[in-house]
């Protein structure tokens, strides 16, 4: 069993915002994540899947097959969009780090399947800040 | 002479959006840029001085107190905010990293005088976009 | 199950140097990292915790009050010192990065019980060698 | 039980291409991997070790003694080279980084033996192309 | 006025060796970058262009414009390919870095003109060495 | 003329302290980094040269032997060093980047003299801090 991860990067606007709260918890719960006119980041998703390598080709997926289903179903449909706003499957998510991530095993392991099996996630939100997901 | 750079970082959100324009023309010149809802950054900022160290401290400004400057007078007031909406010395102006690298000049400038003399500004956008600044 | 990791910083001096043992012995094992008046890393600490997040806030804790409590316990501690004298908890401890890492993670572990399970802690002493480790 | 990472760089050039087919269908499969010519990369490995550190030198290996068998029977074999054509332990591997980093841990694990334990090996082709492989 | 940093990748394999000169020669001076069957790098091309921003868009060209250019004439011109055999505009060049960024000068700056004045090159072929040219 | 970057690293400790103030004087002009028993640092020295390339190797001067020059004559003795101590050209120095850089300036040109003209010196102190020196 050998894992192979491709990066892919996309950039978004944010915030953290509890409509069930008053302005006040959510200042208190979220600091200036919660600023009202929203921040943003350049987001980097690693996507590690694994697999046993075909002699032939020596690999069970080609790293470009793999590349071109996160574009078309992650990254290019989050790239310069707001989290909170614009993305159906991320209607009603708390925009975390955690829970897009989690949306993101969701949309993206059924276009792996048949192909290899979805092994992690890796959102990185800062240089100083990341969260890993396994799919459960 | 010596040049001295203190990096700093702020995460924003933005759009790039001309109100003199329509909507289709906006589209045609900023692209996915112009997004109504916003995206956003993860900025970095390059500061860098010029002196000639004081051979009793071995500098001509302290980088602790170069940081103190800089965090207090750009990077801790445009962190977690929208650079279209949220500050004053940038309303009016394009939210592009060359016109907010120009307007941080004009804002960080002054707090330096008399304490070292400002050589570059560098802003790094996404790992594969930057621009620097060096005041003329 | 989601993982979260923080990053933190501190710069410190240490050496290896087995007081048991003679100068030759020293040298023979430890090579230049032996030398007798210091040498010091830019050290970075991942910590990396563990837990199910909570649909209210899209988090089990808030990366900002990890990062609090990394930064009091832990790296605003070591920042700036020598590891072989100035720090307590690590009395009698080689201070390699696996030994410093293991001193870390009993010194951490109990600020976190109650908030979120403590799963990795990764140091980094050069951009060349890091360590791991999982609390056993 | 600790993890320690050392890591070592080669740069070598490759090629995908599989003699058992055609010139056509070579191309569908690697597309530009397939260039008759050759291409390159930096590659970058990470080997991990594991074991438990003596008291008396705070680790379980020397990471310099890690890095010259590396060195030694891995990168400085490696750098610099074709790995289609000139390394006799490659000889008949299609050389993704999948092949290749299952090729290295063959060939590194015996020089391990009576010193420590092999983990994990990562090979990093591209700044977004990585695999990991466990020894199974 | 204000520069402008764009950044872009290719991967490709290439030998330094002059047919002028005795294989003895050619391993006295280029060491093992003459291997016969060539090695290869992850080349990252920084292209700075410079201008005065036009206040409607706030810059003097968008990036993904200057992204484009830099794309067609050069990186995806030389991307997994062999710079020894299989440029037009390479042949006859020794492909160190100095030369093929000067090579890279000639090719990119006629397709910028009227658009934007290039200022500088800047060449990485491995994380310890890059060069940089300014046209003359 | 074009300008050729190698970087080489040290690993060193230091402290800030001017033997002719009070302890009370250097702790509030040096903070944390007057720390008496010392802290320390991953030192990275990019060293820039500058020259015509030949035409017959493709360079003014092979990267491999400007390498061995910096290593020989700055990095390897500075390495696992105490540089307030350790090191005959730094006594009476301040150990700042700023003043290091100076130093090392100073005692790498001679020895490229004859070779290629040293253009700047950038010493990184840590991911946030650097200095840059261009001989006066």
């Amino acid at each position: 069993m050998v894992y192979l991860t491709r990066i892919e990067n996309f950039n978004a606007a944010h915030k953290l915002y509890n409509e069930a709260w008053s302005f006040e918890k959510n200042q208190a719960e979220f600091g200036k994540c919660a600023n009202a006119n929203w921040h943003g980041h350049n987001y980097k998703l690693e996507v590690t899947v694994k697999g046993k390598p075909d002699k032939a080709t020596g690999y069970f997926i080609n790293a470009a097959e793999l590349s071109s289903i996160i574009k078309r179903e992650i990254t290019e449909v989050l790239d310069h969009k707001n989290l909170n706003i614009d993305i159906d499957w991320l209607k009603g998510v708390q925009p975390t780090s955690e829970m897009i991530c989690i949306s993101i095993w969701k949309q993206l392991s059924p276009h792996l399947e048949g192909k290899c099996q979805l092994h992690k996630l890796k959102l990185v939100e800062t240089p100083n800040i990341y969260v890993e997901y396994y799919g459960e």
